[in-house]
């Protein structure tokens, strides 16, 4: 069966997460209902990334094994036919090798964090941003993201529920820009490691905020990592701002 | 009565357009209505320009004349209060002369016009971008526009329903750039003037459009302004895309 590898956009909040689940919609039972439709049987994908409820994607990776040779162009568009009007839409599709898998193969994740700090409400990006009514200072929120960069054990930033062997993990990078938008300007978080755990990102991004608002010292963030334990974490950011922004392979599919 | 200049913010999807109407959802009346809540009775707002529906607005101006005297933060606070759950957001409020004007005192309007060139349906952008499935020539059409700036009959751009005393309008900018969105490359028009024909910027834009997909010479924009006749215009750009960016006045209320 040939395996098909898909690049993947959607918006979080019509859905209970990535993954399958009884009763509630989720992205990857979207996408596998597209594929039924091209080839009706039962269809199981897997993803680089279960992003959250709520989480958005604007290039998840995902694969899926089917019957007939597909042009990828066709194959596309075709799922797009049937993804409508959800918002989820697939931006390439790509042959890949029966032993190629979109989580297992990946080697790197990169999630992008979107604040807007305005009082006047969201209309553009209602649910895409993480709206906040004061300013943060950038300046200090570098200093204090400085401290997570490499390997530590990151029990404090982890939520509890996470499934992953162990709580260590290395970060490669936390970038933070203000950017201007079409509602002025936001403060982007950019993320970047092989693997994240359970809440990592927003638990990170939860806990710089409070950095950026005055409230902790920017050293702050240091002992809350040595502390390795959940409570030292700062309030875990909403998943509307949260983008799974890429997942890189050894070698790119998508080239 | 103290007189305030409002600048606003809004989708222009739920709404058919600005202006008040009978039995239709208006951005005027939205926020008529807010101001009804404030200080009880009927309420008749100015805008700097009126969208037409399906039109957004980074920076609508509009003024009202209220009976108290009202703390310009507070105003802002209390009407977004009122305009929720609506996409209308009031940016900024501020004190204005009695005999300011948002529509006769302004000296320049600003619009922005995008659009999404990919096959893969918007997600994040949907109904705010025009997506078109092609690739588009931005040198093409920038020299398209270069025709289309300064002093001249419009009547070719302009909608037939347009009520101007005069087709005769000074185009002084037209900026096509791309620009990375978080749906991949857009192009943005920008384009400015001391006042617009109506659909005179979904017109110019439907024109260099047909110019960017090759279907047209960036010569035949000159020769549709010279025919100086609406059927010489290229297919009206949709709603979508178009946004009134902001309005300038010889003293800026909001500065």
């Amino acid at each position: 069966m040939p395996r098909y590898a898909l690049k993947v956009e959607y918006q979080g909040a019509p859905f209970a997460g990535w993954q399958r689940q009884k009763d509630q919609p989720s992205v990857q039972e979207a996408i596998e209902t597209a594929l039924a439709r091209l080839e009706p049987r039962e269809h199981r994908i897997n993803a680089a990334g279960r992003t959250d409820a709520g989480v958005h994607a604007l290039a998840q990776v995902a694969h899926c094994d089917l019957m007939r040779d597909w042009d990828p162009f066709r194959l596309m568009e075709a799922l797009n036919h049937h993804l409508k009007p959800l918002p989820v839409a697939v931006l390439d599709c790509a042959p890949v090798a029966d032993d190629w898998h979109a989580r297992f193969s990946a080697r790197e994740r990169r999630y992008l964090f979107r604040v807007l700090p305005r009082r006047a409400p969201a209309t553009f990006a209602r649910g895409q941003v993480w709206q906040i009514g004061h300013a943060l200072d950038i300046g200090a929120m570098r200093e204090g993201a400085r401290h997570l960069i490499g390997h530590h054990d990151f029990t404090t930033f982890r939520a509890s529920i996470c499934q992953a062997a162990s709580p260590v993990k290395t970060l490669d990078e936390i970038t933070i820009t203000q950017v201007e938008g079409l509602s002025g300007a936001e403060i982007h978080f950019r993320l970047r490691a092989r693997s994240f755990l359970h809440n990592q990102v927003r638990s990170i991004v939860g806990t710089l905020e409070r950095v950026g608002a005055g409230a902790w010292e920017p050293d702050a963030v240091r002992r809350a990592l040595i502390a390795c334990e959940r409570a030292a974490c700062g309030p875990v950011a909403p998943p509307d701002g949260l983008y799974l922004a890429g997942v890189a392979y050894p070698d790119d599919p998508f080239a």
